[in-house]
Parts: C-alpha cells; structure tokens; sequence
C-alpha cells in the first residue's frame, strides 16, 4: 500500500470533510437553530447542585437504564401524547437525537438493507446511514418542499427501506409533514421498516399542526424522536430521545454502548427538566418571531418556505454565498445550507433579528 | 413478515441479551472495576462551579473540538510519553473509551475489514466489531494469559486486520502485554492496520512495565486508548481518550458525531483533571492492595493470574457460580466472567477486601 494511503481509513470516507458548520466569532450567531435564551438563574444553581450531587459518587458507573430520566423525559412527552400518554418503557435516550439516530441505524440498518428519505432534507441522514453500512436512498420533496405522499408511497414499495426517516419540521426548510404522512408511511413500511419522525423542532411547530406523538397507539412501527437542544435550550447538554414501543427500545438496547449517559449528563437533564416552564416559556416568544420573519422576508420580496421551526429557509439568490459573506462581514452569521440559491436563518432574540434584517437590507443595497 | 421477526431487528441482533453486569444491591461492589475512592469536597465543589459555568450557556452547542480538553489530556498523557510527550492533535476523546472504539472501527473498520483480538479478553471488543459488522476474528492467548506473540504475528500475516486490539492490562485476566509485543504487531500490521493498545487500566500496572505511549514516536500505526473512569475515579463522567498520529485523530473526526462532547461533560472532565494529584493519589494504595490480594489468594491455593490492573482473576472452580452467588449471600458482588470456572474480583477498599477474604473463606467452608 502507498504511503498515500496511510491511514487506512474505510475508501468511503477517503477525502470526506467532517461534518459541522463553519464555527466563526462574529456578533448575531443564527446558523446552528440554537435558542438564543438561556437558562435563568436558578436553573444554573439547580443545574450545578444535581451535578455535584452526581459528582459524590463520579467514581461509580451511572444507572445504565436511566430510569429517572426516562420517567420524566415520558411525563413530558405525554403532554403531546394523547389520552394513553407515554410510558417510561416506551422511552429511550441518548448523547444528542444524532446518536439516537446512529443507534436505531445500528439496529434496524445495517449492510443489505436500505435507509430512505426525502431531500432536500437534513445533511446528517447520509452520514448516518454511511457510518452504519446501510444504504440511502433519497426522494424529492415537492418544489414547495412539501413532501409528495404519492410519490413517497411509491418509494417505500419498491425500495422496501427498513428505516424511513422523515423529520417534521423538516430542516433546512422548516416544513412540516403532511398529517396523514405518517399512517400511510407507517402502513406501506409494515412490520419490514421503522418510520422515524424526528420531531427535533417539533415545539415550535404552528397550532393545528399535530405532533406524530399522538400515533404512537396506532403503529408500532412508529418512532419519534426529540431533543433537548432546541425548545429546552440545551443544546450544550446533548440529550436527545424518542418514544416508541417497548419492543423498540429493547432492539436498541442491544447495541447501545453499555453506560452511554453519564451520570452527570443523566443529572443536569433532569434539572433542566424541571424547569421545563422556565425553558419552554421562551417557544411562543420564538415562534411569534419566526413568523414575523417569515412576513417580512415576504414582504421584501424573497421566496420564504413555510416555517414550523425556529428557523426559515429563504432565498433564491443567484450567489448564495456572496450574500452569506456578505451577512458576515456585517456580524451576522447564518448557515449556507439546503439547495443551491437558498440560505436558512435561524430565529434569536428581537435585536438579534433586527441586526438580520438591517444586515441583509444593506447587502442587498450594496448589489442593488 | 410473521409477528414473531418484530422488531425488524438485524438478524445478528435477535436474542442477543444487552451487555452489562448484574447491577445488585449488595452491600461490597466489587464487579466492575470501579475505583473506591470517590472525590474529595474540594473536588466535587471544583465539579459543580465547572457545571455552573457550563450552564449559563447550555443554549449553545459545545466546542465540537473540545480544544481545552484535548490540551489538557494531552499534558496529563505526556507524563508517560517520553521526552517528546503527546501534543493535543495527537488526542482525541469521547463519551467512554467504548465510543472510542466503536469511532476506530467505524474509521478502520466495517464491511470487509477484519479486528483481531486475543482471548481470554474483554467482551464487549466483538460487539464493537459486531455493531460496525467488521469481521471478528479472536486468537487465543497461552495457558497463563500471556500472549504468545509468535502466534500473534503469524495470525496478523494470516488475516491482514485492519484493526488490532490489545489491551494491556487485558480484561479479565489482568495480564499485561509482554513489552516487545507492540513493536512486533506494529510492524506485521503495516500500513493496512492499526494497532490499538487499551490501557483503560494503565496507570495500575506495576514497576517496570512501560505505557505504550513511548512507543507513539515509533510507530504511526500505533493508537493508546485511556480512560478516566479507572485510576481517575470518574466512571461516572464517561471519558475515554487516546494517543496517535493526528492523521488517526482526523479520521476519526470524519465518523464523529458532531458535537458528542457535552459542554457540561468538557467541563467536568476539566474539572477533574485539574484535581488529577488528589484523584490519582489512591492509585498506589489500590496496587498495594491488589498485590496483596494476589498473595493471599495464591496462600489459600487458588490460582491468580498476574495482574496489573485493579482486579484479579483467580480459579478455578468446578462450579464457579456457586462460589458466586455464595459470595453475593454473603453481600460481596464480584463479576462471573472470563474463562470458564475463574472469577473477576475488583480491589476495592482495605474494608471491602476484607470483606471479601471473609465470604470467600465462609463459602469455601460450607463447601468443604
């Protein structure tokens, strides 16, 4: 082997760049959806007690079955969830939704059989499916974005995928899914496939618009995945989980990494679940901005794809990424992501949308 | 699909029982290697003000480059490296060294690759090859647990791995790898493979057997996995670590889960590391304590293998979870694993050894 091969990574990942947006130190950081609030006062002290209390005993393995927090990630779910409500057992969670995703490739993916999805869609999806030798297929959203129910039908029959994963809202384009999506997805997969809706941006979603949490009773073959790193304001903590069956979370038990939630990791979750109305409280305000954004890219001309995230998908530009230099060099940084000739934005405070809006106005001066 | 194949589980998956030892509330817990001594007030009060910290931007994604922490690893590391030490890009980390190697396989391993191991050795190694479906191949070790690294070379020439485990001290029997053996499997792996020494429990090895860290400059091919759960007591923290060329740490970042470092796990484990004198300083009573298990053991007849870690394997027993379960009657928890009719015993404090000698002579009374 030539000294060029060295090392001998796998040849699919010859070359790869790693995953991750550009991490620059400028002003208005609206290019990774985080929630622009954190956390209050007494959420860092109850925070910084349950990590000392869970730093008494550092020297000994966590609960590897995290039961306590499996108990309160099921109680607030259960909030979405109907009149069945969620159980603990129905519940399973892990290091961000990225490594929930990995871990439900891991177990329902794999070498010979097929992971679906709908592009434009989250880069993530192909990495998962790379990293776990499974292969992926990608549908075409409709030009709105929207997802073609026929069409996706269709694809699931021919390619017989044993995970499907359809996020809703979709990110980068902040769509939500169709509500009869999910019963006929689940219905043409059959006991051959997981239907995964990662609802990662589900709080922020616009009234009317069901959460795939109320199906759970209906299909067992249904999964649907959360995080802590978005309407929680964690995203430093990366706790990401899913409901589903038993059965299910079982599966993953098998090929999750024995004691993957540390004890500590295990403890600030549930402090910050505790002050779940402090930290949730902060969504309406999120969502009215959002779509006052949305009026306003509108109303200034731009194609904007409806949102139901705290972020949105605009555009088109003929030089995307002059205009996101452009955003940068006036202390503004959104992500150039999604297909050619858009880029997202995600929602933060009233200043920081006010310093998008005057930034984007004067870009667009400057080329007018 | 008949309901009995639901969950559409990998086929290699179905029946398989998750891993993990028994967690049973008994008083001595002696079962999975876990350091004694947990961390001083000083230390924990260091632990929560770093959480805190960590908190009041919990909102934000963590550094997914975890720069602070690799440096300081990195300085912790080079105590053991030689004079030319380990620089940070030599360093990489992740939540356990479990998810360090399930990251090297999915790099280095995978579809149409092959991990070697050794056995006797620790169990969840094929389960990493499994969950990456690399092929596992397992030579065995010499009656004493030694490797017998003629044989070693000659399966590396046979079977052309692209990963090579070694641990060292191995898990369960204690035993450390002769010293010549890195060089030697280094060179027969040449630039098809990786050399992955696990010194998980390293820092209990006894006078006189070096680290493989001296050997980095040596050997490209050569990767030094640590962790902190042992010897720095922080089992609870889920931090694994290793040492290679930065190309290897590269490699690495093309399968990583973006942002799988938590803020709050950087923090902690920075946290730690700076009380690193305090938390290491009960090393040298634990490898006191272990050789002085090892001699009492071999005084009542058993056989011990030699040990540089902080447990012991001891036999044999015609029926060895008798002996167990006689132990876990008489509130002393240690781990039914290894060949068939030894034990795995942890060294514990001055108290629970005592407690252990007592139940062990108690069983072995009622059965004489």
């Amino acid at each position: 082997m030539s000294a060029a091969a060295w090392p001998p990574l796998r040849d699919e990942l010859r070359g790869v760049e790693p995953y991750g947006a550009p991490q620059l130190d400028v002003p208005v950081q609206l290019n990774v959806n985080e929630n622009p609030y954190g956390p209050s006062e007494a959420c860092v002290a109850d925070i910084a007690a349950a990590a000392a209390a869970a730093a008494t005993t550092l020297n000994r393995y966590p609960d590897r079955e995290f039961t306590a927090l499996r108990t309160e990630l099921a109680a607030y779910l259960s909030r979405d969830a109907g009149e069945r409500g969620i159980a603990p057992a129905q519940v399973w969670a892990a290091n961000g939704s990225n490594e929930v995703m990995l871990q439900l490739l891991q177990a329902f993916g794999g070498p010979g059989r097929t992971a679906v999805s709908f592009a434009p869609t989250y880069s993530m999806y192909p990495e998962y499916a790379r990293d776990t030798s499974t292969r992926w297929v990608a549908g075409r959203r409709a030009d709105d974005f929207a997802l073609d129910l026929d069409a996706a039908r269709d694809l699931v029959k021919t390619e017989q995928p044993s995970v499907i994963l359809l996020p809703s809202p979709n990110n980068p384009t902040g769509t939500a899914l169709p509500p009869e999506a999910v019963g006929v997805l689940c219905e043409a997969a059959g006991d051959e496939g997981i239907v995964v809706v990662d609802e990662a941006y589900g709080e922020f979603r616009r009234g009317g618009v069901p959460s795939a949490l109320e199906l759970l009773p209906s299909y067992r073959n249904l999964v649907v995945t959360r995080t802590m790193s978005k309407a929680f304001a964690g995203a430093g903590l990366r706790l990401g989980y899913l409901a589903a069956a038993p059965e299910i979370c079982d599966a993953i038990r098998v090929v999750r990494l024995p004691y993957h939630l540390s004890a500590v990791t295990q403890a600030v979750a549930l402090a910050a679940l505790r002050h779940a109305p402090e930290l949730l409280g902060k969504v309406d305000d999120l969502r009215r901005e959002r779509d006052a954004l949305v009026g306003w890219l509108r109303a200034e001309g731009y194609d904007v794809a409806d949102s139901d995230a705290n972020f949105c998908l605009f555009g088109r530009f003929a030089d995307r990424h002059a205009v996101w230099q452009g955003l940068v060099d006036r202390g503004v940084l959104i992500r150039e992501t999604g297909p050619e000739g858009w880029l997202r934005v995600s929602v933060g405070t009233p200043d920081e949308m006010a310093a998008f809006r005057a930034a984007l106005s004067d870009v667009n001066g400057v080329r007018a």
